[in-house]
């Protein structure tokens, strides 16, 4: 069964899950809308993290739960807070400029064939390139076949060699710049100039407002190390090529913890948010099999971190690998030590225990909302030539935007108002869809494009005997309840 | 019983409700960051208005629910949709500077006090000045008392005037300068350039994102005219003189319906959406009383409205009025008029039933999140010297951050584990505090002033007879019930 994207987007429009953003204005590079379902679904996984993190955080190693608390932070933070986490001087990516086709790549993303036999210019490629355009453009351009070339990553080539590289859009060599750095933060202006004095950015992750609150959570809530804070909210990074869908987008939502303990205990839990995660995204409907588990090799680790695993999902664009969902580091305590140093500020933690003052060390477990939604769209799209849609989403009834439908036979007056009185009694404590006209096959279509797992169908029987069909999403089979147990049906459905 | 603001904001920072953004750094003007209550407390506001508009909308005049969908639109969309909206051009606020303080104030937020004899300097203040402080001022600038002044609006003052005119926070005539316009929109360069062709901007309201999505919502759902599309999120206005805590803020969070509507039942839907926003604060615990409806005067009314009510809520910086809570205005068909000409895109509706096709008509309510968070607590913030904590929240059940706080009496090793026991069955389906530590008095202190309606403690009895002490919050009456019924009890008090 293969999956591919272009599919998944068009039903993500089709259906109102996601549209590009600004539409009917020809849309924006790297911005998307959520619709009518994209946003429920997109709900559902935010409030399920929200719940395992802070309404109901997980049992620690000695039995008793743990203790996590939320904050929601602004967006916009004073300036200083960039400086000390250290993106106003380093959140940076190398691009490279073509002369020619004026477009802009980011040099960690093109690759370059080189012919093994030296003879010739090097050709450069999108890294996301697919195998059959490669071969055909060095066809054309080397009269090679894609056998007879070594590939490197254009930011690991000394520049000196740029001349003999054909960049991935034009046809003659050397037409690519050397690579300049570009800040990834999206600045505006606080106040009535826009002026140096006045810059501001839109925070490229949210974690950063999490370290600024630490100590004011600590004055004011009675948590005690270990302890974590945990925060959903959107971030803005202006990525130079957004792509996938979106996967890589400039505006995103992320959901992270910091997660703050001793040092000496950094082990420990580090090991116990790594099974926390998976179990979780178990349970929102991706199996431990579609994830993969990267220890990132020290070299490539990011400066303030000694650990990192990124736990990578099988997207379709990814195909035959992975790429990264959330990631979980371990980041010692270098914010605290940087936003310490650059407010001030004492951010350290008095442990009464020991009468002993430190910063503690920090966990990450850090993902994308959004990503997170990509990867549920994509687990879930189905294809299916055996029935009419072609394709059902197969969300976990936990996460679908529609737990049920409630579906009249027909629009006649007797089945509608059963129908209604039955839609009404389960909106209480279910995401459901009342939907009247049409004809059974073409709603039973939707409601499998759309996820829903169950819809309750009211015939001629139900005036008889009050009982409704049951079709179950995935199965297609069908059995009859009584109304009155379809609550308890769906709620034990949910578990 | 009178409420100051101080009061509010200083225990929102020492209970952990609202913090100010960037507090390590001095804070950043107008941005504010939510603590772990505050952002429960923001959530339930959230969830209980997605609710009541998107899961379970209210029933229309005809006993049938009303269709209502929502979206969830970036942040940053396309630069023409503000110039379609009106905001490029439009948005501004008239400014003026003080060209010896150095400060700038909005034209229409000074008071200029004029003496009423004519003799002397006019003397401006900040709207919201205090009685005792503009007396003391005018007294030692003019030497005549209050009663011998006329006051009027800068806004409303000539120009040729304002040399007589002493500033705000100078004490010679002459300082103001002429009123400048001043978008109040934050721009951002999409993009690897700062040029103008890149520049966009933070969305001033959400509304926009549906208008946008007017379209891709009909072609992917199968809504009809009359319908509703809400959404919420945050929203970003470059207000020069943030002020009253979270009440005028320069990012804030919006909750926003659009009611589409054919234009001959608007009147109906207009008295149907005042009366529906009415149930909903008085649900989350605004009563009526504490509201004022202003029908706002037709010179008054935005420029596409034909009508909008203010509901207006007894803020104590207003004090003995009111300030803007929501707005329930008749939009018209503008938004959809404007998209549709500088689009160049069809967004008319085609109804089927009597074949023709129009631009539906727009009631729009509209409130404020963050806003309506402090409504919530400003009318729960009850000062009680009959208490050790001189003060308690008096949040509905509903709305508090924690619905119960379970208490063993001592941190004995026989109280713990029952309160333990308890405390993770309820946390399933309550959002629930475990509080060990301390003596229990300053404990019920503590829930008290965060607003929590009742408290379970677990004492020597409890181990005798499994009946645990329930406290409520307002009336400090104990009772003792069986632990088994703990979970009943709570959900009848939510209901």
């Amino acid at each position: 069964m293969t999956k591919d994207m272009k599919d998944i987007v068009a039903l993500c429009k089709r259906r109102g899950f996601i549209f590009p953003a600004s539409d009917i204005y020809g849309g924006l590079n790297g911005f998307w809308d959520y619709g009518p379902l994209g946003t429920e679904l997109k709900n559902n996984l935010r409030d399920r993290w929200w719940k395992d993190m802070v309404l109901c955080p997980p049992l620690g190693p000695d039995g008793a739960p743990v203790e996590i608390v939320g904050v929601d932070s602004s967006i916009i933070q004073n300036p200083k807070c960039w400086e000390a986490s250290g993106h106003v001087g380093g959140f940076n990516d190398p691009m490279v400029d073509c002369k020619e086709s004026k477009k802009r790549y980011r040099a960690d993303h093109v690759v370059v064939y080189w012919p093994k036999d030296g003879q010739g210019s090097g050709v450069a490629f999108d890294k996301d390139a697919e195998d059959a355009e490669i071969e055909k453009r060095l066809k054309k351009l080397t009269n090679k076949a894609l056998a007879d070339f070594d590939t490197a990553k254009l930011d690991q080539i000394d520049t000196a060699k740029f001349a003999n590289i054909i960049g991935p859009d034009v046809k003659t060599p050397g037409t690519l710049t050397e690579p300049r750095q570009f800040n990834m933060m999206f600045h505006t202006f606080v106040g009535a100039t826009s002026g140096d004095e006045n810059k501001a950015y839109l925070r490229p992750e949210t974690c950063a407002g999490i370290f600024l609150n630490f100590k004011n959570v600590l004055d004011s809530s009675r948590t005690r190390v270990p302890f974590g804070i945990a925060q959903i909210g959107k971030a803005f990074r202006n990525e130079v090529t957004p792509r996938n869908f979106i996967f890589r987008s400039r505006e995103f939502e992320q959901m992270e913890l910091e997660w703050f303990c001793e040092e000496s205990e950094v082990p420990m839990w580090f090991d116990f948010w790594v099974d926390q995660r998976t179990r979780f995204w178990d349970a929102v409907g991706i199996p431990k099999s579609a994830l993969h588990f990267l220890d990132v090799p020290k070299d490539e680790l990011a400066h303030y971190s000694a650990r990192t695993i990124d736990v990578e999902y099988a997207f379709p664009f990814a195909a035959p690998g992975y790429d990264e969902l959330e990631g979980i580091a371990h980041r010692g305590n270098f914010d605290l030590t940087q936003h310490q140093q650059f407010s001030g500020q004492k951010l350290d933690y008095f442990d009464q225990a020991t009468n002993s003052r430190f910063l503690p060390h920090v966990i990450e477990p850090s993902t994308g909302l959004t990503r997170g939604v990509l990867a549920l769209l994509c687990q879930a799209y189905t294809p299916d030539e055996s029935r009419p849609s072609g394709v059902y989403m197969n969300f976990t009834p936990a996460m679908a935007p529609k737990k049920a439908a409630i579906l009249p036979l027909t629009a006649k007056e007797d089945h509608v108002p059963l129908a209604q009185k039955l839609y009404l009694e389960l909106r209480e404590d279910f995401a459901v869809d009342l939907d009247i006209k049409q004809n059974i096959g073409k709603r039973y279509a939707r409601q499998d494009e759309i996820g829903t797992p169950y819809c309750f169908t009211v015939d001629n029987d139900t005036l008889a005997d009050h009982t409704v069909t049951v079709r179950d999403r995935n199965t297609m089979a069908q059995e009859r309840i009584h109304m009155d147990k379809v609550a308890d049906y769906l709620k034990e459905k949910m578990k």
